[in-house]
């Protein structure tokens, strides 16, 4: 079948590449209808691998998806032949022990779409099992259901953060992940977001689009304690770290009230420092995140019920004969996209 | 003073009321200026009691208000002359063991407005303890601070119940209590709630004017179960229990998924019966709330951020000096009100 | 092979039965070594069913089990042959919603040994997926590991109940269950347990061999609430109602302090009633259990490091030669027993 | 009255000091009898600071401590002159958000006893509100008592990590907080606890004196993950972090299982460094804590009930005449000491 197939860094081509899936008797086909394309998928292509993952064999891309059932397993109750779908992308073993403490996203042996030596989705069809594959309500576009896969990030933050009704969040970082964390802490009951980054371009459609009490702070122009002290002069309630970067690790915790939670959604690239004995005065918790689990279900019910209004993430469609351009486009890093969408 | 006086069972009148209130180093005084009428001002003055708490001497009602700062004792720091603001109704002993583990609401040694012996505030000013009487921003109005009381049960109610993002509850009883904790449900992270009540002309009201995610039922008209189909399949993931009505408690664990929860905000007027291994087979949580605590920072903060759009809670508004009629029209038990506003 | 099989109410015998199992490359085979009575087993025994479930086809009795791996299947990676190992009797639909969110005890798939019509084990072997298979340490006897399936309940009970260190707890019942949820809430922080029940008998035993904190009151005899004048003067942090008895439960609020909790094990052959007003100015949690989950890892912990001393909950022992005596004598109900093991 | 003056860096005597103390209607007055030299106490000894508190005008030293009541104020209800009492030695502001938050111990205006410059309570006798002042139980000891303090640090330490019933835990560092931080989380459901030191004299006490689920590592002569090969191959529960050392914080992640949690306890003197990334992957929570509220009535409960063996954590006692000796002794940090007792 056609496929977007990586071969290494900066070898990128779509190509009739085989692959012989077997439907187990648990399993759905899917037609695969759109696909996002992720920062990831844009680090692969430009470098080859990801820390310890290496692309050593041909590997198909792509990993956030929507599309259409086209053959179901004989056990397969909650779907059918011609459902819209949209499917999880990480399978973890079933019997492990992260699995049946309910923490699957844990599990080592864990099967993700696009992580080598894992094929990704950017083809015609996949194999999927069923119960990682969730049924769109008809009010949700196959568009949205791409979207799923990001937004499950930034709905797991906002659950990990155990939000209260009228808590106030800084998120350090307005890339896709910060934005979707953004989103999905405002419709978690947070009351004001405070987004910080230093890319106007991205701001701007931030808050062009997005809920008002999503107060965006361009860092190098704004002063971040000076806003605070209007919205949050003893602290915020919560801080989603989407950057990455050190130095905002570093500087993080004198933003914090006392009581106040850090989620770390960022993952830098070498070991990060913080002042224990601020966090300590504050008994500030530290949680981090990998990944999401559940978190499906929960989110295409917040799109279908407009909690969240999700559709002006999507900046930029291309069609599949053109997804070679739309990678070289992602890559560029232009400041006015969010997320590129590919029909397939 | 002028205060509105009760001085037993139907027997309520607008007099001068000498009251003399001294202002300690913490205390502000306070010129009230809205003040909401609650269903149990009602039940004191049609009944002259609610429970063992009944009016033995002459007192004075109401305590839901907001006003104006007109004194501050000399240790009071977050306030001063000319603010707006709401006050919270129930002052605990601050050394108690309720209050110093952070659950000052339990402690019985509460002293709460218009509840036998303490007077209310309906009359022209009050001394209150600064640490429970909050500054209204400026977006907010002195109407939305007389709000703030009755919403923060709605929010403490969605606090207790650990809603999590995408959530789907019942609310049973669409009372002020039940509209209430449906808009702090949906400010929450609820993607849907279900509000069940009888009288249609009150869920014609909160269709109109409240967010399209709260679904109203007329349960003698319409079949829960049914409607339960399509939104919540293996049930909901939280009830609010606002009638106090025994046949609903009895009946509710059904409706509630594994692993689900309810929360106890009706006050039944005798034991009430469930199904205990239905809640074993399930692993449901049952929690019971008691008024609020902590909640007037958060529940300013959802306001102010339009979060909530609390205003057409006030279906009908009065003067002080027509109070004895608004409490004639709310005795009636009007289909068509929600909250009823005094300007004092 | 041998294996004790009820054909019906009062229909008990030891004999070769026909079974047939496949080892998948998950499973393993283990030779059955300990198994002890349960009340579930003499109520079968007695009756026929429990409730709902019908003994209608022949059934093997027993499902606390340990015993010896004898075969594994090619995919089984933390066991081998000659290892000494208990089971989890109940066996989840792995990709189901409730196992993938870590409640797989809440499955309504569960397949549970000895319930119908699933065949328990009382017989030579039985055929068990590895990943509900423990292997015992060295310090751990096979009847301790025959042990740990009650020993689970309790356990998962006071893991439940969220015990903080120096809480104080009273169980209601002192049969097995609540002998066992004694023990684990004392060896899990409760700084005093108060154990109630009616037959002295059975308390005498305890007083006799477990923990000096864990305080027998004979409720016939003693008042409680005297006895809680000392010990929990404003009501106790928890309470375990282990009897399924409507009168403790209708009883049981008043004990509870403010903020405390209830954990509900017994399960009452009708609906129960309860002061609801009660627990709301307390605001008590009350929770409820269904069996247990990922508890058997921690619950060997416990043996293993003397943190619960298990070994005089074994009162009784029996060859599987003698297994129907053993059945006629716990169906007698006798007070000097706790636990009667089989020997296979 | 006489008391311990500290002057400045190693400028003590004992001497009589001026102290006028008002006893408000909700205070006790205390006749001091036992009080533990605390490591704060050595440091404001030998560097006349702690950090930003400064030792500027002479402080009365000394926090650990029992006595007995010898006056009451008329409000107070829960103590009468004769008592045996501990006493907890900050005092938030009651009205204070942190504190009707329950957060008390995060007040920023908490006065705590010997801290600059509030004075501490080596002397005749102190004023102490009644709420902070706790009876001690016929069968513990006014030496007890005066543990109490550090224990709740412990306590609290343990209470924070939520350990579950068979949890395994790793502490560092085994000075006094370290141990007391060890015996509270074995009474609190840890099945195993591994606690790590270099200095052998300080375990060979341990080993001798507490439990044996206690597993005493020398970090430098015996590897700690050989030894978790055996208790903990997948990781450990918990870690408490009782060093403040930043190597030892760089290296903890890797020793906690997934969905594992770290306490921070000790408190560098720089800010420390730690694998984000591993932290994500395993989503370890961090939890730093400031002293404790709320863990006196708990620690008293399980000294009274033995869940701990707390007497021999005393290793040497003075009389007060001697107090100075006993500075200088435990100024030369020890190793046979874990505390060393004052009698007044």
């Amino acid at each position: 079948m056609k496929a977007l197939v990586l071969k290494g860094k900066n070898n990128l081509s779509v190509e009739d590449f085989a692959i012989n899936e077997q439907l187990s008797p648990t399993d759905v086909r899917i037609a695969i209808k759109k696909v996002g394309i992720c920062g990831s998928d844009i680090h692969y292509y430009l470098h080859g691998r990801i820390g310890d993952f290496i692309v050593k064999e041909p590997m198909i891309l792509g990993h956030e998806a929507s599309g259409i059932v086209i053959e179901t397993g004989p056990d397969v109750k909650h779907l059918k032949v011609g459902d819209r779908v949209c499917m999880e992308p990480g399978i973890p073993s079933l019997g492990s022990n992260a699995t049946l403490q309910g923490k699957y996203n844990l599990d080592p042996t864990v099967r993700f779409w696009a992580t080598p030596p894992v094929h990704g989705c950017m083809r015609e069809s996949v194999v999927h099992p069923a119960s990682f594959t969730f049924k769109l309500p008809d009010n949700v576009t196959l568009e949205e259901g791409a979207l799923v896969e990001p937004l499950a990030i930034g709905v797991y933050s906002a659950s990990t953060a155990t939000v209260q009704p009228g808590d106030v969040a800084i998120v350090f970082g307005a890339g896709t992940i910060g934005i979707v964390t953004a989103l999905a802490a405002v419709s978690s009951g947070c009351s004001k977001v405070i987004l910080c980054d230093i890319k106007q371009g991205k701001l701007d459609i931030i808050k062009k689009h997005f809920p008002r009490n999503i107060v965006c702070i361009n860092t190098t122009r704004e002063s971040l304690a000076e806003v605070m002290k209007d919205i949050a002069p003893e602290g915020v309630d919560i801080i989603f770290e989407a950057t990455g970067n050190p130095t905002v690790i570093a500087d993080m915790i004198k933003y914090i009230r006392p009581a106040g939670r850090a989620v770390m959604i960022g993952m830098p690239s070498e070991p990060a420092t913080y002042d224990v004995v601020a966090a300590q005065v504050k008994e500030v918790e530290i949680r981090h995140i990998f990944r999401y689990r559940n978190m499906y279900p929960r989110t295409i019910n917040m799109i279908a019920s407009e909690t969240m209004n999700v559709k002006p993430l999507i900046t930029h469609s291309y069609n599949f004969s053109d997804v070679i351009e739309a990678f070289r486009f992602a890559a560029s890093m232009p400041e006015n996209a969010i997320k590129i969408m590919i029909s397939m």
